[in-house]
């Protein structure tokens, strides 16, 4: 955050979908408000993670509490994405030992439309802002088309 | 465990598969084998909690590892009696907040057969022996019919 360069474009930061639901996210579990002067493209620059950057997070010790946030904002950003588009309540369920090891689901109904083990949460991070919307768009495709072939158990 | 009556028939602790696999389950996480020497209705008895027992519970502080190894168990002896049923793989997905809430799945392919949210998880019984069978087996047995349903869902 106190970097000068900022990996992510401001203005792609507030215009994009996801990255807007993000950002969103990531505000609404600042309970300090340490966010609140910070626009979009500086509270998601650290969700990128370039090799440099990689290089410099220990993976010793717990990951911090700023760096669990990020990860739970992030599905909680993919379950409202999946939720706009098929119109069924998404939630999801992030399950993680203190070191940092876990997975994350999202389930409509009784489906699951998303499910990662988690590894290294201590280095959560995409190479580009494209990367990370490239893989965020890829799961919520594949979460929708979950839904539709399987509409009775995503409305059990 | 240091009281002098067992709630649960010794036998019955022994010979039913319900209790057998709890017992198992509770001696898997037995890191330091203090169960090594009780027989499985002496395991089992804390799962027993009857009004005056729960009335001795406080529900101040964090639930123990003691506690959350029952819970787990629980869940894990469910997971492998719907196995059984349907000959697919059940994992079970416990997510606890340390203050003892929280929500307890298992997911057999993409489908999630058994969701129940957790409170006061300090407290976590049963009544008698015979309601935790009786429960037990409605979760199994609503697991199983779940899977029969949507088998394609369950084998994703």
């Amino acid at each position: 955050m106190s970097e000068a360069v900022l990996l992510i474009d401001p203005a792609a930061a507030t215009s994009d979908p996801f990255f807007g639901e993000l950002a969103r996210q990531m505000r609404a579990v600042d309970t300090y408000g340490v966010l609140d002067t910070l626009d979009n493209a500086e509270i998601l620059d650290p969700f990128i993670l370039t090799k440099e950057r990689r290089r410099e997070i220990p993976v010793i010790g717990d990951p911090d509490d700023i760096t669990l946030a990020r990860v739970k904002s992030y599905y909680n950003a993919l379950a409202v994405m999946i939720e706009q588009r098929v119109g069924l309540m998404a939630t999801p369920i992030i399950n993680l030992t203190h070191e940092g090891f876990g997975r994350a689901l999202i389930a409509v109904g009784k489906l699951i439309v998303v499910d990662r083990s988690l590894r290294d949460v201590h280095r959560f991070g995409f190479a580009t802002p494209a990367k990370m919307q490239e893989e965020a768009g890829k799961l919520v495709d594949r979460a929708v088309a979950l839904v539709e072939a399987h509409r009775d158990v995503a409305t059990l």
